[in-house]
């Protein structure tokens, strides 16, 4: 079936790499120096493998299930050549890409459905339920927890269910400022399609030029300008999703106490309840202007409370993150600026002229009561030039034979800096040693009256088997995570990275309720097995 | 069993009435002759019997049925005296009223328990499920949607589970602002508890003086000020719930992406998928100041327009109301102030002195473009002396014939006005006739940037049978509320009321999930029967 005729709303992703490979970077040689000189690490030139060299499993699909398939979406929305399987096996982690580097592509699903509506994905869901074919939702194709991986489960067949095609602006009130967009819409084609109106949603996180409205709702997203717009899931008005037992609609209205709130159950269900088509979003005005500041602390507690200070108060910036000292220092040097000691915070207001004013002079008292000195508006333009782009320096570094990888939390005030501690220690025990050091750095991006996200970054030389490298580090700080406090993911979602730690956060019974509700809109199973439910 | 034993920490509730009866309210001159105009009611004494003469069912708990209940909570804390069966027996809806008033008493439980801690709830509800009694969580024994009505199910015996020992601030973090209180913990009593640090939750329902912290979660609350605070849900930062399959403990961080949030899914359950014993709320410091200011506006289309423009900005009163022309017009007359013609909004700001200063003066300049007229500070103090003490006038009213009651809903901007203008044309058509008139008066009292809630006050002549003629009026308006894009409850809850229309808010397949939660929690069905779920 032809691959040609299928839309592409979006520039297709490398299949072994972040993003569109017309982007990649290249490794600055200060970086280079730095690397060399911290993680005793030789640079080793380890390049993917050709496309052609990848071994994609059989396709498992018979003529049969493939008919019927194709009776929904039409022939040439059912492609199942090489190039569209392996872009549909699995996610953007450091071990998906590692995987994909060595050209294993094992499993990748049979094939790849685009249907074009809500009521050809209803259908798709009952054709495979009945015909027992597993199904992976796909939207922008980002996870970095193996959400997207395509595991069969207990059948035999695996198809990936790529919502591109559902990418319109489904409907717009101005008045009650809310829009209904299909799930298959990527970020920055949302920001257009409401910028038309003079309207934005402003939900921006690392993957944004990727990732789909339908894929931040499964995941419980939250963007970098969380402090002043909030989470995704505060967006999020109503939801339609379809399931193998049918349509399930939730929501719709600003507020109500009609039982509880089934948006929430949609919300952070990672394609294993039903597939999220449509989603109905609180919108705001395109802001008059934005105000950036970026302001020096001499040491990360400092700048934490500095940002609680702010958290806790009426009077909060739209967007507000501080670095720790390695993550302020390497920034620097990646930056082409002097080395600076201390830690540094970025921070943004966006709003009419006089709100900003107003609000950005309040939060500078705050801060320089706090201990923090302002240093301008540069470093925050750098960090929003570079704020989509880390994923692909990550790429440079894993061609060079560098492992780098994130991981993510949140916990209240009280156990953040505990929390932040231990999981340092525990991914430098990991990984610092015979084969390398390890440079751990770390920021909090998202702050809420009760307390904040800790983002760690790890880069580390990537050793004779990387994988297996990387998986002790992660086990380690998932441990270290759940044992101080913290949540498994903050924003990052569950996928089937983090499913051993849900149990312990969710508890037996947690778990129980979930398979319950998996068990009432999905019988069988087929969807997205193997993900977030322990 | 001696009931002076048990526990008393708030004055009870009147057995046919709202609250202390030492509070009742005298209906003066004025509004008794505005009434009898405008509702052509004639006068008469309707006392409610005697509570020696009201008439409870037999009690049908066995010897040992009361034995395993006393052998976990102490024989002297399950009370089967007709007093408090009596004061068991349902919640303050005008048609529970009625029936009180009638010396109807029938469904009651057969017995009320006093647990002290979430331990005991675990216990109990263990024994109950086992033995097949039916239970009743009761906080405050505010619910004014049949959601304390003790229905047996399918059981012999029915219990009532009364949290009132659950009375203790739990645990206090001040560096997260953060506190954790017992379910039981009535309104004032948690701001007193708080105050004591300097802190406040700052939930102001009306039921404020009974309502406890259990029940505001159970039922999804939402308070006076919430578009300062937030609804409940949005202060809930944990829960623990007692399950007959055990103890469920969701939340805890101050965000997470681990799946779906399964707080949510016990906000709102309202006692049918488990007891809740304790919440974790983000609590505030006590506010530095508070300004008042009301506000004229020509009509309430105008004036909602304003507070449409207010809820869209960035820049917020902490409460803000607006009254129709009818709400408006009665309520100056009530206060013995002259017939005012238009709207009025009332409007209140906390905070600190420079922060409600810069706030407040920028409210003004909106609410003045968008036609509104200052008023000054006083018909705001005369609703904050009055504003937890209409349902005390509800008694005086039914004691001398006259029927008054609420009902709300909340729906986008878009629709807000053609839903008011239908659900008063359907209270108006349902009550407007022979027996005699009917004043319909509403306010929006919650305000959020993609809708509003409507809140409905009627007062109509009893006539011959006044529970028949609510109950009209009642379907005729949940009719109207669905058919124009209302939800059946804004923060009421739905209990046995509103379950006729949860249907058809959320969905057959949305009934399916809940009744999975249920199964999964409650295999046996013994919490709460008949509430919520249709």
């Amino acid at each position: 079936m032809a691959d040609d005729t299928t839309p592409r709303t979006s520039p297709e992703m490398s299949w072994f790499a972040w993003g569109d490979p017309a982007k990649a970077r290249e490794l600055d040689p200060g970086l280079r120096d730095l690397i060399a000189q911290v993680l005793r690490a030789r640079f080793t030139e380890r390049p993917p493998v050709a496309e052609e060299r990848v071994e994609l499993p059989p396709a498992a699909l018979t003529g049969t299930d493939l008919a019927a398939l194709a009776a929904v979406v039409g022939e040439e929305h059912v492609v199942d050549d090489d190039a569209a399987r392996l872009r549909h096996s699995g996610g953007k982690s450091t071990p998906d890409l590692l995987l994909r580097r060595a050209g294993r592509a094992d499993p990748a699903p049979d094939a790849v459905l685009y249907p074009a509506d809500h009521g050809e994905v209803q259908r798709l869901l009952e054709v495979c339920s009945a015909r027992r074919i597993a199904v992976v939702p796909f939207g922008g194709g980002t996870s970095v927890v193996g959400g997207l991986t395509p595991s069969r489960g207990r059948f035999d067949a695996v198809v990936a269910l790529d919502l591109r095609r559902l990418d319109r602006l489904v409907s717009l009130d101005a008045t009650s400022m809310i829009a209904v967009l299909g799930a298959g819409v990527r970020g920055p084609h949302a920001e257009r399609l409401l910028a038309e109106h003079g309207l934005m949603l402003g939900h921006l996180p690392q993957s944004h030029e990727y990732a789909t409205i339908g894929g931040y709702a499964a995941t419980r997203s939250s963007g970098q300008a969380s402090s002043g717009y909030g989470r995704f899931e505060d967006m999020v008005v109503s939801l339609r999703a379809a399931t193998p037992r049918g349509t399930l609609e939730a929501g719709g209205v600003p507020a109500s106490a009609a039982g509880p709130d089934l948006r929430r159950l949609l919300i952070g269900s990672e394609g294993t309840l039903g597939v999220i088509t449509e989603v109905g979003l609180r919108v705001r005005p395109v802001p008059e202007t934005v105000l950036d500041e970026a302001w020096s602390f001499p040491d990360f507690a400092t700048g934490v409370d500095a940002l609680r200070a702010l958290a806790q108060s009426d009077t909060r910036p739209t967007m507000a993150r501080i670095l720790d000292e390695s993550e302020t220092f390497v920034g620097a040097a990646m930056g082409g600026r002097a080395a600076q000691s201390g830690c540094q915070a970025v921070l943004g207001f966006e709003g009419s002229e006089a709100e900003v004013a107003t609000r950005s002079a309040v939060v500078r008292e705050v801060l320089v009561r706090a201990g923090g000195t302002p240093s301008g508006p540069e470093p925050v333009a750098h960090w929003r030039e570079n704020r989509f782009s880390s994923p692909y320096l990550r790429d440079t570094l894993l061609s060079a034979g560098i492992l780098a990888e994130t991981l993510e939390t949140a916990a209240t005030w009280t156990d953040l800096l505990p929390l932040y501690a231990a999981v340092t220690r525990a991914l430098t025990g990991a990984l610092e040693g015979d084969e390398g050091g390890v440079v751990v750095m770390c920021h909090v991006s998202h702050t809420y009256p009760t307390g904040a996200s800790l983002y760690f970054t790890v880069a580390t030389a990537a050793g004779a088997d990387p994988l297996a490298r990387w998986e002790g580090a992660k086990r380690a700080a998932s441990d270290a995570i759940v044992a101080h406090g913290g949540t498994i993911t903050h924003h990052h979602a569950v996928g089937t990275d983090h499913r051993p730690w849900m149990a312990e956060e969710i508890g037996p019974l947690g778990v129980e309720v979930l398979r319950s509700v998996k068990a009432a809109l999905d019988p069988e199973g087929v969807l997205n097995p193997g993900k977030l439910i322990p």
